[in-house]
């Protein structure tokens, strides 16, 4: 919405329990540092006595080095019990895309970034099957498919994958494997799926056969980061189409590629636009 | 959309096995009796080969009576193992509406009658609480307290007045008791429930408390026709609306009202237009 | 979202040229009066160059009083050349109704008024037509008829009523009466009116008739703030739904009573909760 | 929705004077040629007092040659003074798709139209601009650039490759040039355009321009067959996304991608499923 290079920004992001004088502590820090407000956006959860807050910085007359700003961002944020974290726009995420054999998402993704809708590199395309290795090479992009069926062998070379390519985000654009603990926990709300079902209805396998069956009128889609609860983690992002008597299962799919595409690419660019915060199982995502 | 009067028409809806030479053969039924197709849609189930068809008919220029009309419907349906129903413009539905404290619905309803969207009559509100009396005599209607706090004599007293008023419909508008196996056994397909939950999410008490806790970003509305098992019955109609973080359960709950009055009055809408078809624990509803 | 009462918050609106250092300023004032910050939202319109924030303060330990706050404020406002704009919340905005004889957008009002959805009083309703009264009446509201066919006479009458209820805001419920440049020019960003299209497609009168002639398969509708250019006003709200070929133009004009209502009823909720600010043409409407 | 291969149904669209015996007639017709109906969808415009019908059509057990059965369909259509058309699923749509720069629409045709959504061939894209060459490539697609900028030459150059290649449908996904009244003429009916706003508001160019000084509320596409009048053609489909203060023009520009591919996606699909016939200004889209 600026015409600042996105290089001379940075965003802060924290969440600490609700107190008078917060506000006020950390405007004034910036202030006191020569950090322009560029927007802020901020929410208190008050059944939770919680506050979160997602500031969008002007650095270009920053009068101290990252450094020492941070260190004074540190200093208020012990004091209000804060967690904080300051993304600069110089240095973008890192993202990897795992898939399986359905292309929507893939292709949503990446002609997005392309277009530059994502603020993001892309240095890997991960798939445990060799399908789409042409359509990524299209896009200039590296593609690495796992070696075998072996689950453990597969987990072992993607997370070999990830920390050779410093990775940040992992995005599962209806990658059709389970994910271990052990990686999900490499990338607490830092990885994202793809749940063809408006969750929490219709967990798990099949959800268009599920809803044909059920006979509903609506069908979704729905982004969240991934834990160890099989389709239970924090809601990104979710939507919806209309479908009737006339649509069979086909059709549900075909309406529901559209979903999955559009609301996984949202919850994604949300996240890297550093607009999500996690507080328990539930996401704040500033508009 | 026609300009006929209603009371000048008729409505045809069939369904039985899929076979050649339905279409023709009803259509040329209709014709030689001098019946003009106002309207047509027709369904066909492939998966479970069953077809279904809603004729919207001009009676103007019938060339018998109805009574030897009815009677040739019905040697056609016979020949093809047809469930026909005709539904006169001139004989409209019967509707009670039942209601406990909540009004949304109940003058979402009053109001769409009054104002000549619903094609019926309503010569019963009944409550289990008096807080609705005035309101509801204030459209001119008829409001009847239930007894007591025996579920028994509840009943007894709800099927008494039903019996009584000649009812074709049952409209539960927010109605907070559960309904006996045996009163919802007399009214199969023709008592519509509004559930506060995009069905088959959030089965049972306080959906929006439920929606609030797993941090959904989209909540709904379900009508349904009342079967034995709770929240089960066959989907009418259903919407959605967006919540984000923002939204407190009481935020949830006001935009609920709005969903559960449309979706409720678009229901018994389409079910009084004869547009709606069961088939097993699913609807045809043509628009 | 607070549980906080009304009575014991207020919001302050501001607008300004952009400038650093204004939210640190504004943060610093509140804290330095005891006032805590329950949320806050910001806009940079930068190709303006403008800025624009709402505060909704908690004023239960306000170290001074009400005046020397206003005082503090207006002293810090002037330094930046800020519109600014405090409205208590235990000071309720003053709503007057003017209908004309379609009575939905009316009872939608009445109805979330009652419902505690509109943190309001509405102490006048105002018809060129008797035919509401009665409806009015049952909400135990006041209904003034105006007087008689002549214009001037009218808008007196209007005027004075205004005046005497110590009125704040004008909703224009399908009053189908042009305003005269007087008039509307005694309640800037004061008076909304709903237009029953998506403006600026099909101004002037008519428009279902207009949207059916060219074939849309979209209609809409618009609330916004009266200028004195027909339908020109800034929107505060606009909201659609699908129609299609088999929509004849009763269909439509019955559809959009639906989006009428729930548009100006949103669009009024919207300036009760002080959540408009007026930029030129266009509106910020904070969520 | 039928498991029936395409190859073995034909689509039969009438539009004609409402008259009673039609759709008796035209049933009877296909009964008595062995042919099934697999879907039938009628219109009855009581205004312009005019009837419409798609019947889709199972031939396996067609009694006679196609050639008869069009003689026979052709006699009922001249006694009720119908216009008709008969698209065999066996002989596909031919589809040339012009473009400019951008890429949106185009990717997302070529995507669908490899994931089976759209039953056509493409045997050609045409642009006056090189810049999409490589990515239609990929597609396996040939791509024609323009020669000039000499207006003629390329309308020329363009008729002669639309010839060449038998085209029966042009799309134009977001084609920067005004096309001739003589190259619209060829194409009545069979040329679908863009339009990146939703018509009839912000008519010619820039309309995300136009719609950000108006300070809209809503964004839209609008899918219409191309006449000599400027974005005057009859609508297909319309969609819209909400925007709003935080939007700029480069995001209503980013939203509005999503609707335009969306919309002239759905607009192409309908009208290559035989379900979209024109009346005047006007068309009849059956679902």
């Amino acid at each position: 919405m600026t015409t600042l290079p996105a290089s001379e920004t940075a965003t802060l992001l924290v969440s600490c329990p609700d107190r008078k004088g917060l506000v006020a502590a950390l405007a004034q820090l910036l202030y006191g540092h020569g950090v322009n407000i560029l927007d802020a956006d901020q929410h208190t959860d008050t059944v939770a006595g919680l506050f979160f807050q997602r500031i969008r910085m002007d650095l270009r007359e920053l009068h101290t080095d990252r450094h020492a700003f941070e260190h004074a961002v540190a200093e208020v944020a012990a004091r209000f019990s804060m967690s904080q974290r300051i993304a600069y726009g110089d240095r973008p995420t890192r993202v990897a895309i795992l898939v399986s054999k359905y292309d929507h998402c893939l292709h949503d993704l990446l002609l997005r970034h392309r277009a530059g809708e994502l603020p993001c590199e892309i240095p890997l395309v991960i798939s445990n099957h060799p399908d789409l290795a042409a359509q990524t090479a299209a896009y200039g992009l590296p593609f690495e498919t796992l070696p075998s069926k072996d689950k453990d062998a597969q987990e072992a070379r993607i997370i070999e994958l990830l920390e050779r390519e410093r990775i940040d985000l992992v995005v599962l654009a209806r990658y059709m494997q389970i994910i271990s603990p052990e990686l999900c926990g490499r990338f607490p709300e830092r990885m994202i799926n793809i749940h063809h079902s408006f969750l929490p209805a219709f967990v798990g396998g099949k959800p268009y056969h599920q809803a044909y069956e059920r006979g509903v009128k609506i069908i979704g889609a729905t982004a969240h980061y991934v834990t160890q609860e099989l389709d239970q983690g924090p809601i990104i992002e979710q939507d919806v189409a209309r479908v009737s008597h006339r649509d069979a299962v086909a059709d549900m799919i075909r309406k529901g590629r559209d979903l999955e595409r559009m609301v996984l690419s949202r919850a994604v660019r949300a996240h890297l636009e550093n607009r999500v915060l996690v507080c328990g199982n539930k996401t704040v995502v500033f508009d």
